[in-house]
């Protein structure tokens, strides 16, 4: 199915679902390591938010017994949007059907991605309201800036793990519109990683190929802060608090973000970054694609790929 | 005229065409000072760019007779969308015509805005292919990092004085499916600014009402940097090149941008901006409304608005 | 009494008592604002300190009837150091006598300067011992990262109003072996303030003139943090407070110093600061004497330097 | 022999003389990517600054038939403190002889340190005087910003490598009076590292066993610049130069300096480094050791200390 004209439908990556097994731990990880706000919580679950975020939630917390991601939700740019993309899911044997929502948003329609991860769209949506003692002192903020641990701001992107990343992208290009931006191709042909967005992010969603060969895991979800130098602070804040830094602070040569990596008591990778000015605004940029000999060089500045990047996902094999 | 989705025809800003008297002093300014790259020149202008533009050029200096904006650009997000909103500029009687296009773009449509500024829109346009010597060392990058003055890396956004600025809302709104994200309202009712978006960016275009009266003049074109140090660093720069910094380094409350405001050799207002990790990402955003009290209070940490910026536009009156 | 060699008998500021009559008020903005550490309390006192001060504390809370300084301490590098200073200040009539020292440290040596603020000397001294939970990470910090609010990082420098700038700059010349490192001379031929050192940093101490005639007031204590961008943050939090930003951020002329004003509940002015790579390494550095025009100028980028600037200082007259 | 008092004799470090057999490359990247200054230039050694230096010259740059170290001066406080220091120079054997300064100072006593590198003190120097297009804004500051490259403000430490890590440090503590201030212990007993300072600066010197065993090598200089941020920016120019990055950036566990370790073309190893707000006051400093198990973690963030640290050094064995 050719596009005659770039797709606008999903406006925005709106939350991800994160499983943890010690979800105390976890929770006391996102409010006080992280700098999240609880937004609520219901069941097995805390929605978790970082200062910026316009909705109810970014992050949902669920128990469960082992770690790894429930589900990634989508925001349509408008309920014909939303339609459109249900009616090419279903066309393309992805769907799965409505969920009633939850706290932070009405009902979204669910989809199997070729790996098996579960993503949803969704027009109908909370918007935050901070109560009196995180009004913000300017109107144009979500919510007061939390002047605690790492005041992620917003969420950024999430990073999923697959058997197949030509797969992956070829669906998130059919069925959700979103455009190639960057791409690994190693020598034996086997593309081994793409970075896509429905935004003037440059990547809203990355998927990098899983050494293990296990289906359906995840890699990373990432939250943005203003500067390098926050992330810089990050990573005290990390060190002070016993949190494992897996790798960085340091500039990434693909896509150039300033990245940390870290795991959450429950196991899950989580990223903090910062893009400095970068945005994707040419409507007809052609994917850079990086070799395996370019790779190999390591990160912008040298460092080398650490092992666990490849092999690390959750839950564990 | 209602619309029942968001339009997305508009991809970016493309370029501004600024007038100077004084061009060779201008034109040092630009690539010493700001630190820009000189792409091409021809008859009376020279093309110039940001590091990391990824167009032929952002910003055309052209010789003439006094100060101000030649024209103001947008490129579209596919030859179908600028074709829907040459009908549209027609129909509200905007349009005035193609237009060749010049050394950075192919044919572009001209219109005129409600206080007489030029819009140009185009979807042809000629990407940047550095030299040798101005290749960058990742690929993702439209140039080498100059490492001189202020290194600006892309065109963000412009500023028009208008005398209607309700006028220039709706003009952006019909006839190019701009978004307004925030607004000024005096007690008076009358409207003193607005600040309009056709990106994810919180703005790429704002217009504030002109105290002296004067239809069609120029308030500012901004360039973005990755940091607010960036933008401190760039005071200490322009203090030693003895150029005219007008206000700031200090942050807007209106958006939230950290600012930094400088006059160039040839008199138009210049600035260095850094917005964090700030994004419009809400389709259904309610555009904020900032009264004449709150205005009053000046910037987001206190510092008042300098007279100048309410009067000092290009040309002068 | 001339000094055949430079003097090295004072080793560091030490430590600033503050008195407040709202010392609820304050000890809340020390400690959840400033993100300062309480290290202990005694009477009337609180004893706080910045995350990477090695004494017990560098700031003793004081509730009062009214605000100002109780006095101001410097640690000598040596007893002898510390005997060597006594009697030039007993010589020179301006000794007060010994006094049993706090919580924070052992004896010290009171003396009263020109203008009648209250001078300690001590060498006795209590390093700070963190309790588990504040142990830091890394065993060359004193104590761990707070990660709450300004996290200042440690005691910078203190100014005093005075009324005759000449008389205490000599005090501290003659008495305690300080360098003067910069000047504001009026055209007048008065001193209208002076910028003096004991250590590497450029000033540890400051005074201006203080236009109100009232002698011996306090004009601001100065913690320093990191990076000129944790104080574009302080500016944010303070704002999120509700703490009132009298002046910055900005970047002074005088000793290029980056800084931000703000009063603390009980009315003393309080500034964050950070000098960058700045040094005082000379050992025959002479002083910077700026004068009233260049005065005029305003600070390094042109912010006018605000009236109350020259006026508020406590107690209030 | 045993100091009553701390000695206060030297300064600070003046300038670090470096060897090159590929002087015009080697100066070519101090000048346009470093972003230094030549001072002047006399037979086969060009002078050098940061832009903040107050001296004529802080690096040497000598053509020669291989790299490494011609020598390393110290100012002292004063003519007096110079001829105490040359006294126990003599006493201990370590003298060398009066030499008669260059370009950038006046006579100057050598000395030899036990692993042979050669130690200069002089009293007598040279003001850089800025010709008039290089004279900054601001009185205080000694040179205009330069806007190009690195920008390194001014020279900061150096780092030799020794054979006997104990005695150069009983050398520099008993001949120069400096103070150690952390230092590395392997299980054997054997002290692997130490850094030692003579002013408010954490280290003015480092040296680490040459794990070649050769006597006399060097290891790096550095220069400071005025923030974090500065050194990530110093990593994309020198990845845009073609300029090899051995390790960083990254938080130093040890002195906790933010560090970035590039190879100039003649092969010496440079440092841009940041301290942050960090300073040595305390007078009685115990010294931080660091244990072999505890060096093994790697730097602060966890990043293992590249193997070519511990090996490479100039001239190349």
């Amino acid at each position: 199915m050719t596009r005659t004209e770039p797709c606008h439908d999903l406006a925005h990556l709106g939350h991800v679902e994160l499983l943890s097994a010690k979800p105390q731990e976890s929770l006391d990880f996102f409010i006080n390591v992280m700098g999240m706000t609880e937004a609520g919580r219901d069941g097995q679950s805390v929605y978790l938010r970082g200062w910026d975020d316009y909705e109810f939630h970014t992050l949902k917390l669920t128990e469960f017994k082992t770690s790894g991601m429930g589900h990634v939700a989508f925001r349509t740019w408008s309920p014909q949007a939303l339609e459109r993309r249900i009616k090419v899911l279903e066309a393309e044997g992805r769907g799965i059907g409505w969920v009633d929502g939850d706290l932070g948003h009405g009902p979204a329609y669910r989809a199997k991605a070729p790996d098996g991860h579960i993503f949803e769209l969704y027009y109908d949506t909370k918007w935050y309201e901070a109560p009196p003692e995180l009004r913000p002192a300017l109107k144009n903020q979500a919510q007061r800036y939390p002047a605690r641990g790492c005041n992620v701001r917003r969420l950024d992107h999430l990073n999923l793990l697959v058997t197949d990343v030509t797969k992956t992208r070829e669906f998130l290009d059919t069925c959700l519109g979103m455009r190639c931006t960057e791409q690994i191709m190693l020598d034996s042909g086997v593309e081994a990683g793409a970075w896509m967005t429905a935004t003037n992010k440059t990547y809203d969603i990355a998927f990098t190929r899983d050494n293990t060969g296990t289906p359906g895991r995840f890699h990373h979800v990432t939250y943005a802060v203003d500067s390098r130098e926050d992330i810089l602070r990050c990573a005290d804040i990390f060190l002070e608090a016993g949190v494992f830094i897996e790798t960085g602070p340091h500039k990434h040569a693909v896509q150039q973000t300033f990245f940390l990596y870290v795991w959450e008591p429950g196991g899950n990778r989580i990223e903090i970054a910062n893009a400095g000015a970068r945005l994707m605004l040419a409507p007809d940029w052609k994917p850079i694609v990086w070799t395996e000999t370019e790779r190999k060089k390591g990160q912008a500045w040298g460092l080398k790929t650490v092992e666990s990047f490849h092999t690390h996902g959750t839950p564990p094999v």
